[in-house]
């Protein structure tokens, strides 16, 4: 295994560059992971992942998952504590980095007419996208519908999603209202999920059979365009003078409602 | 109203502390808050406002907000931009600030045998902490139950919170195992929520009468005490490889389907 000692190493500035800037990670169509478990959950999901880095330490100490991480990598690389300390994002690091490719798209839309799908519309927050996507996995959606600037490859994003956002069907579009016009036409039910009591309580929608709830960004909500497309506006009902849920606590309750 | 334009003044020095101490916090009986809107919610809640800061920006600029919390200020004083953003923890400020006494616990233990409450253990993160503070009160629960490192003074929670830990019953006990078997002994239902799949369906769990559900930290989950003082360990169904919720995402569906 090749060694990198120095932190101004290409592979690793490169790698550095790859985990702060979306718009690298689009042109690349490769993101940067972090973390034992997380690399070898990219490496068991069939992920494909092109180079991984681990200290001394981490080839010992994280054994059970390091076997499955070098096996399906291109390169890997033993790095020193200094550089290791270079890419990673958090205080205790456990020295397992990786760079993957993006999973390819699905073909078509990705979309199962009979399905139950929570679409997200510019969350701002990456902790929240990844905590969304751990419940939806964990509640049984069938995939996650992501536009506008929500990154599911922010490495924060990455975290929170604990490997959820790797194994999941992920549906990235460019333009959510014409996506969920799209939707109607196939006779699914699309929901905006809006916080006024006003709106119809999401306890009483027929859920039976496919259905996308849309949920917007933590400060503005959905954008107009996207509230006008959908058949109708659903709203968890509030007490007291809270105005509205965190987004990923109402994107929890709605998923489990989708599949009550 | 007295100017204070020193970074190395005591009175912003011990308000700094106050926002990074829990220590100081529980010594003092008092905590530090940020923000034009969290400062008007304590004053409209009854918290009583010891010492309050605003620069002169934001005198003009929140003046919908910054009248009352005036007026039920013991002190205020206007500070410079350079103090503001001493005290600041955000890098947006708003320039106001403000010093509260912690609110009076409940006469007798503050809870109705009849009512519905998450009980938190231990929770790490304090984002995590006011999400649920949110959704609780969001969801009409009757109170929040505190114990261990749950501190609902850290300024994170307090900003998470976004006013709702200053308006709800919160409820801080030493130890939550023998406040569960007081809540035995008052005929209430008690829940320990486990991600096991062994567990009962919490959709399953009768909740007519008095619920305490509790929920643990991010990593280790509840204490084993706990869960054997509980007469039943419940869970959110799973799917796929997750691991389990977030614990603000797992506390919003627990909380939601005490209420349903």
């Amino acid at each position: 295994m090749e060694k990198i000692t120095a932190r101004t190493n290409d592979k690793i500035k490169y790698a550095v560059r790859l985990g702060e800037s979306a718009s690298l990670r689009k042109e690349a169509g490769e993101f940067f992971l972090e973390g034992a478990r997380l690399c070898f959950d990219a490496a068991q999901t069939g992920v494909e992942i092109k180079q991984a880095f681990f200290t001394a330490k981490a080839l010992w100490k994280y054994e059970d998952y390091v076997g499955d991480i070098i096996a399906k990598s291109g390169i890997c690389y033993e790095i020193s504590a200094e550089v290791s300390q270079k890419l990673s994002g958090t205080e205790n690091s456990q020295g397992v980095f990786c760079i993957c490719s993006m999973k390819t798209p699905p073909e078509g839309d990705g979309i199962d007419p009979c399905g139950k799908y929570i679409a997200l519309e510019n969350l701002q927050d990456p902790s929240n996208l990844g905590a969304i996507c751990r419940s939806a996995e964990a509640i049984g959606l069938d995939g996650l519908i992501v536009s506008g600037g929500c990154d599911i490859y922010n490495p924060k994003a990455l975290r929170a999603a604990m490997g959820s956002s790797l194994r999941m069907n992920m549906i990235s579009v460019e333009n959510l209202a014409d996506f969920i016009s799209q939707a109607n036409n196939k006779g699914m039910l699309t929901l905006a999920s809006v916080p006024r009591n006003t709106a119809t309580d999401i306890r009483t929608v027929e859920m039976s059979g496919g259905v996308i709830c849309c949920v917007g960004n933590e400060g503005s909500g959905l954008t107009q365009q996207v509230i006008e497309k959908c058949k109708k506006q659903v709203v968890i009902p509030m007490n007291g003078r809270a105005e509205s849920f965190n987004a990923s606590a109402a994107a929890a309750i709605l998923a489990w409602e989708l599949k009550r």
